[in-house]
């Protein structure tokens, strides 16, 4: 009955814990594909191209641009960092479900070009949890909290743009939540237009004594 | 974080299962409460007040109307049908969520009502398995099953007004899938306006240093 995979958006704060819930529901459950994004910034230390980014230049980037090969881009300090959508579209039509991590502005854009993607936007349980886990990581200084602080409070006014929120309280009941929503959107009467239609058709045909 | 209870709407086909299904939702969890309806028609046998519905005049029905004690009601075939509003308001209050089983038109008045009710709609798997259904009862006519059939194929034509369609194949997969989604449906920002507000004040203060 089921259509083929939804692209799912994910969003949240930073420090919300997103990275992790994403690795566990990869781990769980088999129906799901990760999205890599690419970019022109040069890997860090420990990120490895093909796992934690495509790293491209800035050339095959506008490539990708001019060809239409990208779901959303945006330029931030100077890189470019997008959504390749040969991948996304592929493992769609596979019936996965394409989680993709990307910040408000990038998950509207989406949602224009995708309108049956499911937007979900994790969060703490409390800004202090936030706080606390900003602080915990141990690799920020009390400025970079401050900023990370300042565009949580921001991206907070748009939270009503996306369809859940998803609190991150505990790690395995939160994956299971996660799992739960994206299972339940599989239901909505958009995404099962070919079985509606069919049934509609049936029934029809056996209210006339066709069949 | 959680709002209190979700009025959650269940319609569907003659058929499909819905009697069983909330039974068995009900057995299986403790968050639900079932809505009973209240009319004027006389009880069947084996049907008993209080339980299957609840059975009143027709003076004491219009009562009720008068004094806006009712979510929704209709007439049918000279009949009043209507659900008590109090009783889903004290439960909904007391966090639990609470299952309507009415018609579209039902539904709808509900929605317009309760615009945060969540709207189901159960199905058979296939046209086949609903005349299968509908003729395994034994109890019915085939003037009857076409009836049926011809009621479900209008019903049909409504599906777009739910949120969520469910398909009641086997028994314990849909009860599960059912739970899903209503709790999936606790997730929604509408739902968690106070929790999100609290949120942004609460990174509002941490960003100003207030807290």
């Amino acid at each position: 009955m089921k259509d083929k995979g939804i692209l799912v958006v994910v969003s949240g704060f930073s420090g919300a814990g997103k990275g992790t819930l994403m690795k566990r529901l990869l781990q769980e459950y088999d129906n799901y594909a990760l999205s890599i994004s690419m970019t022109t910034r040069l890997p860090r230390e420990g990120e490895q191209d093909g796992r934690d980014y495509f790293f491209v230049t800035k050339e095959a980037f506008e490539d990708r641009i001019a060809k239409d090969g990208l779901i959303e881009f945006a330029s931030y300090c100077g890189n470019y960092y997008g959504t390749p959508k040969e991948y996304v579209e592929q493992q769609l039509a596979a019936g996965k479900d394409v989680i993709l991590e990307i910040e408000i502005q990038g998950a509207l854009k989406v949602r224009e070009r995708f309108p049956k993607a499911l937007l979900l936007f994790v969060m703490p349980p409390t800004s202090k949890e936030l706080e606390r886990r900003l602080a915990g990581r141990g690799t920020e200084s009390p400025e970079q909290i401050q900023r990370r602080l300042e565009r949580a409070s921001e991206e907070a006014e748009g939270i009503e743009c996306y369809d859940y929120i998803i609190v991150n309280d505990d790690l395995e009941t939160c994956t299971k939540e996660l799992h739960s929503i994206i299972r339940a959107a599989h239901g909505t009467p958009g995404r099962n237009e070919a079985f509606i239609e069919n049934m509609r058709q049936e029934l029809k045909a056996l209210v006339k004594g066709e069949k």
